[in-house]
């Protein structure tokens, strides 16, 4: 019995017109291409929506970062014409200090912090990198590595005049063994272009994510990316097997391996991994790929409640076993503003919560009979009133959509405030609706979703404007709020700059104390991405 | 269909008899009981093959390793009687001087080391742990810290007098989450209790292996053990979530989080994880368990030649896909020494190769029909000439039990020179045959086995005795063969005190050098399990 088939579904199946995913946006004039790299094709497809972030309709300038935020500028160097004509010699042609490139990459994807950077670098090369941080170690200039410049926390753009080393021309593949499914390229390559070569060869990369078609697997890697298939194959961590990483020095840390296993000595790219950039630069990447899935299904459904949706988890679980591969949740607000901003058009009838399951396995026809059957009881025991069902691509990519798009669509509401928190699933929704009541009418929205499989959620509060006031209420509410439930106040987004001083919310002083020692070890002058990652002060 | 019901398959499954697995052991006369804890229900049930490591009949003593290798004694200081007095007021009872209880303590499992440490130490709690280690920092005694004592490369027992601080007191499960399946423990949890623990309430433990009927899961974070769940579940590096760790000064770290996305700052627990206790000693984990299977099946089958082995693992990947747990291998010798020293019968048709098949699912009707089609299509096509397939409990251990005991079958013929190496799979089994060339007749046997799905094989040469000569032509032979097709020269046991001056051939200068530092970093005076992991000279 496939479900699609089943009468009491049907009704609720793609109620929209066929062309309802085929929303129109106008982009601002100072769009670079540079930084949507998969810009045209965002446009023409209805699914790319998974592939690219795009970008909100109109462009305000950014504040510069030094002057929003109380942060002092450390004692490097300044970049002189002999820095420039150094840089000059090791990369012919690519030393960029054309004013638009520069402002491009002085920016962050939100727009919310800027940098003053005057000179970004394009190296092709390990070597060099290498050179070029050599020339900044002896020279005492302060650099920020950068990659697809996706991240959510301020940790891709510099925060005074750091020199951007982006790694947008370390984009080649090394090699990839089509046994056991080991990829090995350089840190530039993009997520979703990665994921096409792989898949051509039967596998897919262990992680996905909405930046995709703009991130660079070293910023995955450098920022320890989670991501919608977390659930399934696990933490970069793991499935990351060898790095090949420049030290700030300019010492080449050769970790390239490609084994599965390898237990000489201490696990050296564990430390690069997650550290943003602040303890080395990512050159190169090794990673296990898992094989492409045969069948992949998403049910899109609605519950009553929150309690409901937990019970919907655990039935999925131990219905689904092996090919579950994500669940993800959103609540009633978000997918109003997915309709409202994107016009994007509700699949099941309203409801207080919505779950996106995806099913991946290597027999169709098992995995819809498991489908089937968990979606029988989900259905039967009324912990879930509606639902829908996509089998082939385009289905299944549009039904993301409505989980994926929701960054966007929020960033269409006004000023957005971000969290990306790890509690437990049972108080998960809780910090949500306390913010409501505490919030009030102050403010437009204050939505939640995301990783529930993973107990990863994005809280998200949206107001016209920033406001002081609005943050001070926020904020350290929500994260003494998820200190308390021993969660994380950075579940995968990071630290980078603008969460750097939250970290002791979810670290003892003795681990940020062994933290700065780390950096101390490695970067003992401070150059690598400065600002970031930890607290200003222990 | 399912497979045990075929005709052409029946007349091979479990032609031995009802008792065959019944084998008969004598022990010597000095085993202790700590040893061994599940020693009296091994010798019982027939299901405890993998279980725990039983042990050889003939105990002769072991030499003194500060007598059969070149070490000299680094200037700690040695135990005083002021000392013992202060650990009482500690652990009061719980310091042993007992000659018979230090030397089982002191000697490791596979009897090849022997420390001649005059003080066992038993904590129950990381305070105590703390008070131990901040005394032995403040006096200059060097410490060895023990979990269950079963690794192979003489890492958990002292080279000289180090005092041993064990962690078989440190016993106790401090929660579990019967949603997300994390358990949180004490370091001293021994790896099968805490399997039947969780099992009980719908999960198993991420890792098994031969040895968990004694292995404590704080050893096997510290040596970032492998085993057979690897292929499935992967690194402990992705499911250990959090760790307690105290430092070499006495400081207790705590990173005992409960969550499976956390990026906040860096990641300090990947320091401690395969860093076999020279960096800190580990007092507490938190580990992502995944829910239990519903049916597993296990398939073990003779292949005519190495390259059919890589074949079916091909086919077998393709076709079981997320339901395949295991794939091992073992040659013909490894089946001959079995049978020969543990009296186990081959449940199939004599051939050159076996391999072990494992699938775990969740529906036992969807696995069955996908193992029955690819046991079709490996017999079809000649990759698989015989087999037998187990569905129930007891048959499925059977089965395993001929992989698993190898290496006490191996004990059984000889002196034993054992390897363990990843290597790529093509070339896996190129050193098994080049090193019976290289040896001819003056060994006994040179066998192959191992997580062929995982590129690890365990690679043993037996001799009737330990022979100068014979080590000079295995080593640096099999290290140079391994680094030349850019290996690992320890896949999963770790350096310990016998390989880590192979270091070097898995790992570049700068890479041994940023170890090194680590180590000073965090453990200034060496006294953490010195003599371990890292070689002695640069």
């Amino acid at each position: 019995m496939v479900l699609h088939q089943m009468l009491r579904w049907s009704v609720w199946i793609f109620r929209a017109s066929p062309g309802w995913w085929r929303t129109t946006y106008t982009f601002g004039a100072s769009v670079g291409q540079q930084r949507w790299p998969s810009f045209a094709w965002v446009m023409s497809s209805p699914l790319a929506f998974r592939s690219s972030y795009s970008t909100v309709p109109h462009i305000p300038s950014v504040m510069l970062t030094s002057e929003r935020y109380s942060v002092q500028r450390l004692p490097f160097s300044m970049v002189s014409e002999e820095d420039l004509a150094s840089f000059e010699c090791i990369i012919p042609g690519r030393v960029i200090t054309d004013p638009e490139e520069l402002e491009v990459a002085n920016v962050d994807w939100l727009r919310s912090v800027r940098g003053c950077s005057k000179v970004l670098l394009k190296p092709r090369t390990t070597e060099e990198v290498s050179c070029i941080l050599r020339h900044c170690h002896q020279r005492n200039l302060a650099v920020n590595p950068q990659g697809g410049n996706t991240g959510l926390v301020g940790g891709s753009v510099p925060v005074f005049d750091e020199i951007i080393l982006s790694t947008a021309l370390m984009n080649q593949v090394i090699s990839f063994h089509d046994v056991s499914g080991i990829l090995v390229c350089q840190a530039g390559c993009v997520l979703e272009e990665l994921n096409h070569y792989v898949q051509d060869r039967g596998f897919i990369m262990p992680l996905d994510l909405g930046a995709k078609g703009s991130c660079h697997i070293g910023g995955n890697v450098a920022t320890n990316a989670g991501g919608v298939r977390f659930l399934r194959y696990g933490s970069l961590r793991g499935t990351v097997l060898g790095l090949e990483v420049v030290l700030a020095d300019g010492t080449v840390l050769d970790c390239l391996t490609s084994l599965r296993k390898d237990n000489t000595g201490y696990d050296l790219k564990q430390l690069f991994i997650g550290s943003e950039g602040t303890l080395g630069v990512i050159t190169a990447v090794s990673i296990l790929c898992p094989p492409r899935p045969k069948a992949v299904n998403v049910a899109f459904l609605g519950c009553p409640g929150f309690a409901e949706v937990l019970q919907v988890f655990s039935t999925c679980k131990g219905m689904l076993g092996e090919i579950l591969s994500a669940f993800e949740f959103m609540d009633a607000e978000c997918m109003q503003l997915v309709g409202q901003h994107l016009h994007l058009t509700r699949p099941v009838r309203e409801s207080p919560f919505y779950v996106l399951v995806e099913t991946s396995g290597s027999s169709a026809d098992h995995d819809m009979e498991k489908l089937d059957g968990f979606l029988e009881q989900a259905l039967g025991s009324g912990l879930v009133t509606d639902g829908t069902v996509g089998t082939d691509q385009s289905k299944v990519q549009a039904l993301w959509a409505l989980r994926e798009r929701i960054t966007e669509a929020l960033s269409h509401d006004g000023y957005v405030f971000k969290y990306d928190v790890s509690i437990p699933v049972e108080r998960f929704y809780d910090l949500v609706t306390d913010l409501r009541t505490r919030l009030g009418p102050r403010v437009k929205h204050v939505v939640g979703y995301g990783h529930l499989g993973d107990g990863n959620l994005h809280l998200n509060v949206t107001a016209e404007a920033f406001s002081a006031s609005l943050l001070a209420a926020l904020e350290p509410y929500v994260y003494t709020w998820t200190a308390a439930q021993q969660g994380s106040v950075s579940a995968e987004h990071g630290l980078g700059f603008k969460k750097k001083d939250v970290l002791g919310y979810s670290k003892t002083p003795a681990a940020v104390q062994l933290m700065w020692q780390l950096k101390a070890l490695l970067d003992p002058r401070g150059l690598l991405n400065p600002y970031k990652t930890l607290p200003a002060h222990l």
